[in-house]
């Protein structure tokens, strides 16, 4: 099914940009497991919009009300459910997209897939605004890990042509800007805040890393970590690229070099290198699972766009109002996390079936 | 389930290098399609060893025996299931993995995760042999494609340093070497061979191409073209990375530089470029579907290299005998355009559940 | 999954009795699907409790609120969810079942299972109340399986002894007591209320005919009809039996009495009988599929009952208060008719990726 | 997927009655489980025919090869794959279904369902034969099971109108008709030889018992215990209904008879009575679980029956020729053993995933 993932945890996530509410539910979690409201509304605050420059305009408390699943602040074994009201909305904004559909957008594969009859204000079911509610789940298992000793981290690797080089050790979400080299940031900004002036857009790169994963996550072929975190990553709108590792780099690389050796490390083994970012034939080593992934520059610019209109099977010009992020990238950074906690949490769980 | 595979189809892929036999069953085939086996065979044969200099030296007819499914070359509704016995192995050979892991193999972490259980020779369950089994399925999904008017067709875009810049527009499985420049084959060939004479390896970049797709297929978020092609296509031992139309490039361009502008042509919307690969919101838009996977240079290498002992705990020495490939992506290209075509026959059927 | 159903649509329900909200998400409907509001409530009104002698005096409206997947009243492809706000809630009538587990009821498992966690309140997520949302996803497949012509229908076949024996051919839906043979619903309402008057409650029989199926629908195995339509009844709870067709009756006939003899109606294949429950092979054969489920009595009953004290492992006397339904068989018969609707509508997609 | 079972470990039956081979795989057993092959072929042969007056005449070994998934009589973690050649076929007994449907089996739902491609020969994949790869994989659940503690006994509870009233509180696998009250026994025989002689044939109903399973397995919902074992055992051939517990007699008692008292029995919390069959919201309460599947009569009988002519569309006689049981409950025992297994393992496995 489409909005759903996982196999020892099931997301499923709903809602369009416009419709009463976007939410989620999530089944699987075990009873028992704190949940810490709190932290978690700070770590949705990562993600929400109208705190930046950088972001669009439009404002929401994306604060999630729990319909279920949870007693006295744990979970209760049931499912969990959580919904954000969808408050400021404009969609006439958007009502000329029925017809002309946005360059880089949805809106004309959804217009075939739905025969027309999608929700088209807002992106519908295909808006960024789906991020909030997979940040709810995400946030959640980021609390379970964290008490295992599992922490997941991040940062903008690079936006457009600028990149930020230093290694990726600590976690950068306390930053304004979530790169490990604040001048890089710094520049990253300056180059957002250019292509906003000229009513266009960037994209980036986002990297990624597990820490403190034991050995043995994950399973061969189709089940692999890579296989796994890929799946629900390109959930995110604006994906196009994952690798993990060294990734596409190491296409470039000799298998001498590419090969991570054995060594034993205060007892034990670990490797060398990480240029297999932490996963051997599918699964964990206990190294740092690393990974990036590419984001696209956001589709909606102010510029005039060629279109076409569909009902009139003709070439047309398309201006796109309303309120967009120049750049998605810095708030792609705590969805990102989210993905990958939930991918590694339902992995952590599918382990426990195996041992005795 | 780790070794399965389809939402609308389910693959499943068993065996181990060394075991009787390899085998895969896949449920959801309607009855009533045709299979020419010998093109079934002929398709196999595009993976199979032994064929060539940069590939191993084991020869393995790779004759899959159809055990259920189809009657009189026409599937019969019930599950397909088919088998390749494993004749040539030298199970000796791996022996000495059970203790020292192979840099860049499964050998640790299937120690870690089947608790010495696992069966190590050949590389067991992880084996590339089990892309046979793959490429059954793949090969009957590209024989029903065809009959729709979609084509799967791919190419090496790069080994090691060597790439081809030609663009991919039509077939090259015919070819020796599956480029589309035919001098940028022959100098990828001569890095093979330098690579091999050094007891070294490389590895490469394979792009893969859908024609004749028509827009609609796939689903938003967790189902997009782009997860269920990464989910299946992570699965082809060695895959580090995945991108999609300009992937990791589209991370340099701006907004304007990257959206592809909506045309018409011959009364049909298109796009201008095609950037996207194909997926705007993880839903086909009619153009051809894009991607290409990062392959990392062949772990096992004649060269001495560091491991450690398991058992012991202590590092050791350890040099790769058996026969292995210097470079595997000539190989992974139709493991490649298999993968494809089961995601894409897997989306294809969805797609009806929605047509009235 | 634990709350969730489907191969082809997916069902998702949530909430808990006391939570602040009940709710489903439903995946996979296709876009363009009508959805009538007014005609969906009514049908919510017939499981609704607070309106007869036989049920419980908590009064609910039952009316969903939808937060998505619908525009302008047609499904618009994302998926559809709704939620019903739990308002008239006496926790404080639970408190003491999180020592003392209520004889019949999931108390005490669910406190095995969760630890302690689970939220005890009104049944938690074992509440009938949970069979809300399965009518709401039911209410929905109802009306489109009607609009192609398939059409549910379902009696009261037995409370306690008291049985109509009348054949099931129409709707009992607009009747204030389901049942075919109105003398034997009169029996059987007397029968209530003597149990009720007695501190006491009864079980029974509930029927459920589809009519108007196509042949061809469901699969072999796993996947047959019978499967599929289990697998969802005994979600809803007190069901402890189901048969199809004949059923259990069939375990005492002869081959000769049992098998269905072929013959031509009309120009169409039929069966003289249906002992076969409209089902071959675990496929529809075009005639009735019938099926009946057995509801236990409701295990809330006014006397005392023995149970023990689960935090001091001491024996225990137990007096349950609250609102309880001395029978919940009339109220389950709109759940029936909906569990069999998601069932066969998930397979009539199911069947059109088959065809082409 | 039609041929595919289960959450947490995934079996797929593959063949065709007449197919060179049936087979299973069965992924997600644990690494490290020990096999006892000699002990799974006892287990194998209860089911195989042509040991019995009242089995058919044909002859199989039914001796599983197993292709993948075990090093040295350990699972290895891969996938389990076996297979059964299908040696004494006799395809050409079974041309004439092609165009005349057998009652009451699925020659009419298969060629709709597989618009006449389906192979009909032996009933294809709807043979009971496919059950005995349900067996290898039951047999290796039963065994693992076994070493937790875990038993699944079974009995026929009648044949006809015949029953065995004695309660089943111990394994009948050693028996040759497996009945607890031997007279019941022998009276079935008889009943089953005096069908046999006037060319027809006999149902009955088996009941299975599983003890030692903790309290705690399950899950609420479409999860319960009586949907996962419902959901595999209707995927035996034949059968026609299930119950669980008291099952369809608790909707003639009342709820005062019907709710099982909890009482403490050395110092753990049991119920005085067994009415729920060991599950309560449709998780095990620790009690024995305790079900009963309805067989129908073979269809397949000697006397000559209405049938119509497919291709033709007219009314047809027909006689059924080839080797038929004149009752196949007394293999399908070890079946509803197998599939309780499996049902159970599965279930077990979910658990792990909450515990800490």
């Amino acid at each position: 099914m489409s909005s759903s993932y996982g196999e020892n945890i099931r997301l499923s996530i709903f809602g369009q940009s416009h419709s009463p509410a976007i939410g989620m539910t999530l089944e699987g979690i075990p009873a028992g497991e704190h949940i810490d409201f709190d932290q978690l509304q700070r770590f949705m605050e990562r993600r929400a919009p109208g705190r930046k420059a950088y972001s669009t305009a439009r404002k929401e408390a994306d604060r999630p009300e729990f319909l279920s699943g949870v007693r006295d602040e744990y979970t209760c074994g049931a499912p969990l459910s959580a919904i954000i009201r969808n408050g400021d909305t404009r969609s006439k904004d958007y009502a000329a997209f029925s017809a002309l559909p946005r360059p880089g957008h949805a809106d004309y594969t959804a217009d075939v897939k739905y025969f027309g009859y999608q929700d088209y204000a807002g992106g519908g079911h295909f808006s960024g605004r789906l991020t909030a509610p997979l940040c709810i789940a995400g946030g959640i298992c980021l609390q379970i890990l964290k008490r295992q000793g599992i922490e997941v981290i991040s940062r903008i690797k690079s936006i457009g042509p600028v990149a930020d080089e230093s290694p990726l050790l600590f976690s950068t979400a306390g930053k304004d800007f979530p790169t490990v080299d604040e001048a890089a940031g710094e520049a990253m900004q300056a180059a957002i805040e250019e292509a906003r002036m000229q009513g266009d857009s960037l994209g980036g790169v986002i990297e990624c890393a597990v820490l403190g994963l034991p050995a043995g996550l994950g399973d061969p072929m189709f089940g692999g970590m890579e296989n796994r975190i890929a799946a629900i990553v390109f959930g995110i709108p604006a994906v196009k690229g994952i690798e993990f590792g060294a990734g596409f780099q190491s296409a470039w690389l000799r298998g001498s070099e590419n090969n991570d050796s054995f060594i034993i490390e205060n007892g034990q083994i670990k490797t060398r290198s990480n240029n297999c970012g932490g996963i051997l034939g599918g699964i964990t080593d206990g190294m740092p699972l690393v990974f990036r992934a590419a984001i696209k520059p956001t589709p909606s610019i102010a510029r005039e766009q060629d279109s076409v209109d569909m009902r009139e099977l003709k070439e047309a010009k398309l201006s796109v109002g309303g309120r967009h992020d120049p750049c998605i990238v810095p708030r792609a950074v705590p969805c990102m996390e989210a993905a990958a906690a939930i991918a590694v949490y339902d992995a952590l769980l599918g382990r426990r079936k195996e041992l005795r």
